[in-house]
């Protein structure tokens, strides 16, 4: 399958002078072929996009989520953090099916797919139904079953990894990759890490984890242990094995060193951070000191959604006044984690989240004519500043057209969005609450 | 005209506990007439409208914005604020003609309308071109001519003001209301803001003001003054004129004892102060002290949009990061900040954003059914923390249907998107930047 997208915006993020105003792609197979200003080779071509008033960049990817705890959006907003998960999330969670999973996976991939994201990388738990909805949606997934080290499921959870792993590890065209997903420093004792990290190198997968999310674990840390938590998961080994740390609010001079001396990559997650009131990320700092940081979502249960667009936006933005700098996070910048870091975060580097030769077709087109988008004074910022989800007009993952004209055209929207509402409403009674 | 709307979830904004979660409410001419749950009233309709899957709110108010900035959307961004204002901001502004401010306020107008705004209010100049198009597209706005005292159009700026109330104010049905616009304490010297007032007095309209939105501007008064923006607006009288007070950001304890004092109305705008690295209003302060809160998106040039769905999630997030604490603004409050405040500082109690007998019939319809409104546990939440702009199915302004399945009825919005389009780009032609 050959596809010319032509007369379009090309916003390749291969640098911040990069985009091409009017330019054409050329994907062959699941593979970008060629890119450019100016007149499209001449060829014959499969199918023709005709990307007028449109940008084409790389897909978005969310590089921390829980795709299933799309079930509890907005089932328990605006309450203190631990009485929300004991009394609101974890009970819930506790009655989720297999069956539930797959479908609350399906209706955050429409989400994801509806507006712009290609690829998200995902800790829960029936990990085999969030890879086969990653499988029959089109999507790209970096998939880590969830571990709690002090959990009854501790050596359950470490099993069902190892077959994840050896099951959909680069499964689905290698649309699938696999982590481990040791749960966060407070919930994983350190002999259960240094498990965890020593079977991570055994299979060759990288880790997924939770890191310093509030300023209660980081004082629990130096409390109990005497060091932070980043400290702790260096001791135990758990930074050196191709590491995603997601959050990564509370750090300490010292540990952003030790995030770089490991070259972690960090899922940045500014909305959900906000809305539990974690707190703000040093985020500038940690790019200022060359660490690699990406953004994600975080589920939709303290979010409340998967939008990558309005999160690229919620990031400038809050790092602007956080920092009292209206230069922090430009456009660019911003655009570059949701996509080129997002890539390298996940191992995926110079194979997704850039539009190049030889790079996988990962990547969708927004609709720059919108009230909200005229007028056009400087694309970046328009895609940064003022798009919405609903700008999403195409959806191409791995070569394969997922969305059209906002029609998702792998799996069946209404049937995922009836399905996965009763699922939702059943599952609030079964908790009786 | 007779209109009822059936079958919806009625969003009153009367009370944290008024949801109907399925009803009907009537319209008769610009008033609302009734509304409840269960079966409507058997009478003859008009028109009726299914409110199947739709939830039926307030309009939302945006009670501080610059309507025919939109024009300098995406302009110049992630710049420190008097390069901004000074280098790109300013220069342009000088160059627009009365028709470049029509057609700007008919952008912001149909984008306003869109993500379901039903009233504006608005300082900028040329304001009887703001007026035109407030009476041809059917919204509800609040208009100041913004009058800079330093600068030397001081006295012309005086002259307009009052030509601009003799002439539009209360009028097209009351859709139209003025206020007096002085444009800020540091840009308007004492005799002027005096005179001002009694201009005010003597027309018995508002006063629409920017107050302390910068630490600079702050610093600045006591350095000067020996006394704070807001002591200093006191003093000369301008804060006991039904004022309307813009941005906020640096107060101290005294200064919202001040503000509650002459019950001023404040016009917080989370999105632009963070965007330009203003500060983070004491939003929970003021209204635990009771002050009259509402919403503004600003100017488009600063924020990057006008959308009030989106402030509205913006404003309850940055809280509660700022605060360090979860239950800070929750939905139903940001949303009474985005309506019913709204009406209170405009002087509209009792008239527009809540939806009662006798109100003006200014509402909006949201559709539910989107994946990213998938499930609904909570519509509250939804509505607040998961809807998009282009979620805004149908829009009410003074018993007339000015939106309805999104496409606007009273004004032609692709001939509006085409034009402002090229008047924007040929403003910056002109300024040869």
């Amino acid at each position: 399958m050959k596809i010319l997208l032509n007369n379009v915006a090309v916003v390749p993020v291969t640098g911040p002078d990069s985009l091409i105003e009017k330019g054409y792609l050329v994907i062959e197979g699941n593979l970008i072929k060629e890119l450019g200003g100016g007149m499209p080779p001449d060829d014959a071509y499969d199918k023709v996009i005709d990307g007028t008033d449109k940008a084409v960049l790389p897909g978005l990817i969310n590089t921390h989520t829980h795709a299933a705890m799309t079930l509890l959006r907005g089932y328990a907003d605006d309450l203190p953090l631990m009485e929300w998960l004991e009394t609101k999330i974890w009970p819930l969670e506790a009655k989720l099916t297999s069956e539930d999973i797959y479908w609350g996976t399906m209706l955050a991939v429409v989400e994801m797919i509806k507006s712009g994201t290609t690829t998200f990388a995902d800790m829960y738990f029936s990990m085999e139904q969030v890879a086969r909805a990653v499988k029959e949606s089109g999507m790209r997934g970096v998939l880590a079953r969830g571990m709690i080290g002090v959990g009854p499921d501790s050596e359950k959870a470490i099993i069902e990894s190892e077959e994840l792993v050896a099951r959909w590890h680069k499964a689905a065209n290698e649309r699938i990759l696999c982590m481990l997903g040791p749960h966060a420093p407070y919930t994983c004792p350190p002999g259960y890490l240094q498990q965890v990290a020593k079977i991570a190198g055994d299979l060759q997968v990288g880790i997924h984890i939770h890191v310093s999310e509030t300023r209660k674990e980081f004082e629990d840390f130096i409390n109990q242990y005497g060091k932070t938590p980043v400290e702790y998961l260096e001791d135990v080994g758990i930074l050196q094995c191709g590491t995603l740390a997601a959050h990564c609010v509370h750090l300490s001079d010292r540990d952003i060193e030790i995030l770089k001396k490991h070259n972690v990559g960090v899922a940045h997650n500014p909305e959900s951070n906000m809305k539990l009131a974690s707190g703000v990320a040093p985020v500038p700092d940690m790019l200022e000191a060359g660490l690699r940081v990406a953004l994600g979502t975080d589920g939709a249960s303290s979010n409340n959604d998967l939008d990558m667009i309005q999160e690229m936006r919620t990031c400038a933005l809050l790092h602007k006044v956080s920092k009292m700098d209206p230069t922090v996070l430009p456009a660019y910048q911003v655009l570059e984690m949701a996509t080129a870091n997002g890539a390298k975060v996940l191992g995926l580097e110079g194979k997704i989240g850039q539009l190049a030769p030889e790079f996988k077709a990962d990547m969708i087109l927004i609709n720059l004519k919108g009230a909200h988008m005229t007028p056009c004074h400087d694309i970046l910022a328009n895609i940064v500043y003022s798009a919405k989800a609903g700008d999403v007009d195409t959806v191409i993952i791995d070569g394969n057209i997922v969305m059209e004209d906002r029609k998702v055209k792998t799996i069946d929207e209404e049937e995922i969005l009836s399905r996965s509402g009763i699922i939702a409403k059943n599952l609030v009674k079964r908790v009786g609450m």
